[in-house]
């Protein structure tokens, strides 16, 4: 039996303080609102000690990230089945999806907090944003060599129009985007608003 | 003379009063960054009581809200020349420019503090985003009976084309918008993703 049953490795006992933590952060976080929760408040919840939590995370920010980039998992990879549309309606009616879920309200409190802490931006960025733009951009490159989409516009401002109209419903609450009206959505920014000649 | 030397009435005291506290709230969030700024600072900097800006005020968020739509004023009314590319054009550099000032500074504190006050939510959406929103749709729905953009795409899906964009990178940070970059986005906008048959 050895290190599987009796008093668990430091490595397994680590990883389990850790999920703990994210999940505790996850958690309060919906119940209580981004900004009421304190890392008292997440080591507790978490059975876990205040210097644990400042060992492995710099901010309360970093740690909401991390728990935000653990539970979105693959759910928001490209799928591929050759029809373009079809694929940025799926993948963006799983992330209005996420955004529409208790996801959001983390999602939501770690921008509010990057507003104002250049590191956490700097890490919103590499970890979360750029990584699904550069996805989407290859995606949209295929999409450009199979002809389904024009040549002369650069993909990264393609990945603006179909994306950013999505957080801009989100984070401004004009009117936070139902996943029925997501095709519509896809549909506009793939048309384009020029009369057709 | 009267009223207008000697002890000054009420009212002019009062104005007085808010215009300081207003100027007071924008530069104390240029200086030190929106989160660390305090009721009592800016009460201090405006030579007004705390009693009195909770009694104008009901937040910090709101105050700052009232600052920044006061420092817009004209700046981003929509001109009308006639030809909606130029138009937008010159809308959107004139946003942009806000945004990349000490202005964007304070803006992006309170769509920060919104996500988690509601009543300020609902203030930026009324007083901001929405009226700006409405007097987009009716330039391009101008555009749309003189023939320069198609009419099967909603105008308000239009608008949410050609803003987003510049929220997402202003919030998201993956590269601010530069003016100079402005006109480009807005041809990518009107000109449409797909191929031209």
């Amino acid at each position: 039996m050895g290190h599987t049953s009796g008093t668990p490795s430091p490595r397994r006992r680590s990883e389990r303080s850790r999920r703990a933590t994210l999940d505790a952060v996850f958690t309060l976080t919906v119940q209580r609102g981004y900004a009421a929760v304190t890392i008292e408040a997440i080591a507790a919840a978490a059975g876990v000690g205040k210097p644990t939590i400042y060992r492995w995370w710099p901010s309360k920010g970093a740690l909401a990230l991390e728990a935000i980039n653990d539970k979105v998992g693959g759910v928001l990879d490209f799928p591929d089945t050759g029809d373009i549309a079809a694929d940025l309606t799926s993948q963006l009616t799983a992330l209005v999806a996420l955004l529409n879920s208790d996801f959001g309200t983390v999602y939501r409190g770690v921008i509010a907090e990057a507003q104002g802490d250049p590191d956490l931006s700097a890490a919103l960025r590499d970890t979360v944003i750029a990584p699904r733009s550069r996805a989407c951009q290859d995606r949209l490159a295929k999409a450009v060599t199979d002809g389904q989409l024009r040549g002369d516009v650069p993909v990264r401002a393609m990945v603006e129009l179909l994306y950013a109209p999505l957080y801009y419903r989100f984070l401004l609450h004009t009117d936070p985007l139902s996943t029925r009206q997501v095709a519509d959505q896809v549909e506009w920014a793939l048309t384009g608003l020029r009369p057709v000649s």
